[in-house]
């Protein structure tokens, strides 16, 4: 069973929109065996959207639209869907009352003529219940492929996907199984671990597939496999990821995807009863943002003292005005001291401090554009301090910065838990 | 001149990646002149992307391929490239330098041999130089289209699009003008407002697009024009804003769309020679983060106090316990203190003090998740704290929270600077 997703929006084809419910539906449409083979984006036009019917009409079994619903788009994109289909609009009483209700008891105004009409529609189509906003979902099949239009508001589009569509497509279709696992690694880019891997990736069976996924400092390897037989395919990718960890043990931080690094370093601490807390500068409260992204952070993470300022790493930090002066503001030594008064100040087992040019221009230091400092306090008071060139931008010399810091904190929270 | 914008990259088929590149690049073209009028994502698959450039041959002008470049995906997508423009992969001597260079400075080790193959090209492809990585973007022209690759890490293509392709585009194309306007309404819903422009609306001529683009809380009303005669549609885009501001200036907040609330705010405070800091409890380090995104931004921001626990509530920002016991941490109250706190230690002219429950769970307090209290601490020492229920999930309750800080001390400075 194959899927295409539409998105209809001008907005999107002038990128003041990123598009991302096409993923949330993949995603979603992946969990249960079936495959997107393409995602499209068009334009608030007529023709376009007919266009594009008919070019996926029997070529796919599913086509998932979002957007061009709302009251001041339904115009165009109800009528479109209604010639396509040779039907008309008519009122559908179910949604005409869960529209009123929603205007009289959760905004206390009356109903308009324009969102009474978001009660029209084609009379063919089956209607999907949105709980959370006036335009439903609809559902028509013509010939061998369905079409489910949306509307684009993320929240009112997951709501119909989950409560309506998937419990649907499960109970109506035969589906195949697809079984993933990614495995986390920290530390090579992916060409070195490519060659390391090279026999091993050969060896895979044809239905298991291996995708490469690179971001700044750390890779993630997913194993796809589909087919019938879930037994199968269980065994041959544990089997598969087994002998895999043999290969890379020693960059391989982590399996599955929903774990990231803050999580693992999170539920270490957790673990060993141990707290965190940070001294930031080029990093602006990044890896606080991102350590707190985490809910039930509040168990080991006390706190940052973001210190954007020289003023404020030797007023609040306590930095000694003479190590900046001595060897500047980005060096290792004031990275150390910034750990070490976190620690203190904020009364925590490790603390991270960071230091760093992340540009575009270098202040008042002779260090590029991109080094940064990353000096790490630990429990007995000693404290571990790298260098690091991240190169250029901006965006990337932070981010790396972020997942640098969460790394060392990894390896010396497992070091001291051995 | 238009545009067809193909990703590659079955990590976004399954959802696990949402591709951002497309709208960035989407903007980019928009700001020149060239309409993007499709985006297609398509899977690593050699049949599909053959396919994929076959359908779009000759239809369109433009089209910009990212992903499926890298040292593990190079195979596929640079054979199948050549396959289809008939042509032979070369080592080209600037690229494989310039990947050497790379190794052995920055990344400090030997070049490997999947790397050194990122410097083969299709012969007749004009190479387009990737300053932040190692696989070259490729301009290749077939009949009426020109096919343009490029790396998928997004700094990586956003660098070759900035530096290469835009100034080669307007070098070497003629294209017509765009205006765009964006016009910030908030307080009332799409509908109500589509009722009450509706004659102005009529009023638009041909070449001028109006599009709504809703969120939560507010509506971006999008004016478009495009043609040859650039005074023309300027004129005509503002007197049609002029005489919309008439209609609606009730709900009007402020015009323009790429300035960010973090850019406005930043640029507000530079100009006023004022600085801005934060006491962060719930938010955890995300607006000093959002703040410091925004290169330059050590002229206005200090610095932040991080106080994710009760404790360093007390001992590092010296909120008084009596407060806390009396109206719990998550209250007005506190937030009052933590936002004076941080204006005095961080000897800013403003301050910002946020505290509420994110969720999922709520810790000690009475008050729902979803409840936030932002104070702005001002320059003559006043506070103004405001209470908000921002719902859930905790990601929407973050965001909101950042945005509506910023947005309060936007309301602050504006009504101080005049």
């Amino acid at each position: 069973m194959t899927a295409t997703i539409v998105t209809i929006g001008d907005e999107i084809l002038i990128g003041q929109i990123t598009d991302s419910n096409s993923g949330f539906i993949a995603k979603s449409l992946d969990l249960i065996g079936i495959r997107t083979n393409e995602m499209i984006s068009i334009g608030d036009d007529r023709q376009q959207i007919l266009d594009t019917f008919a070019q996926l009409q029997d070529k796919t079994d599913l086509v998932i639209i979002t957007g061009g619903l709302g009251p001041t788009k339904d115009d165009i994109t109800k009528k479109t869907f209604c010639d396509y289909f040779d039907d008309k609009l008519i009122i559908n009483d179910d949604v005409l009352s869960h529209i009123s209700e929603m205007f009289e008891k959760i905004f206390k105004m009356p109903v308009s003529q324009v969102n009474k009409d978001q009660a029209l529609v084609p009379s063919k189509a089956t209607v999907l219940k949105n709980r959370f906003g006036s335009a439903p979902g609809m559902w028509i099949k013509k010939g061998n492929t369905v079409f489910i239009s949306l509307p684009g508001v993320p929240y009112e589009m997951k709501g119909i996907m989950e409560h309506e569509i998937i419990p649907k497509l499960i109970r109506e279709y035969d589906r195949p199984f697809i079984i993933h696992k990614t495995i986390l690694t920290y530390g090579q880019g992916e060409s070195t671990i490519a060659e390391r891997i090279a026999d091993w990736e050969d060896s895979l069976p044809e239905f298991v597939k291996l995708a490469y996924l690179p971001s700044p400092g750390r890779v993630r390897l997913r194993l796809s496999a589909r087919g019938n037989d879930k037994e199968l395919l269980e065994q041959t990718v544990d089997e598969k990821t087994a002998s895999l960890t043999q290969i890379i043990s020693d960059i391989i931080v982590g399996y599955d995807d929903g774990e990231t690094l803050e999580m693992m370093v999170g539920k270490l601490l957790e673990k060993q009863k141990q707290s965190i807390s940070t001294a930031e500068s080029c990093t602006g409260g990044k890896i606080a943002q991102v350590l707190t992204s985490i809910p039930g952070s509040s168990a080991y993470f006390k706190g940052s003292i973001v210190s954007y300022s020289k003023e404020v790493k030797i007023d609040v930090l306590g930095v000694d005005q003479k190590t900046i002066e001595k060897y500047s503001v980005v060096s290792g030594e004031v990275a150390a001291e910034m750990a070490l008064a976190a620690q203190s100040i904020l009364k925590t087992s490790y603390a991270i401090g960071v230091t760093g040019n992340a540009g575009p221009s270098t202040d008042d230091t002779d260090e590029p554009v991109g080094v940064v400092f990353i000096a790490l306090a630990m429990p007995d008071n000693t404290v571990r301090t790298e260098k690091f060139n991240f190169g250029q931008p901006r965006e990337k010399v932070l981010d790396r910065a972020v997942n640098k810091s969460l790394e060392m904190l990894r390896e010396e929270i497992l070091k001291k838990g051995r």
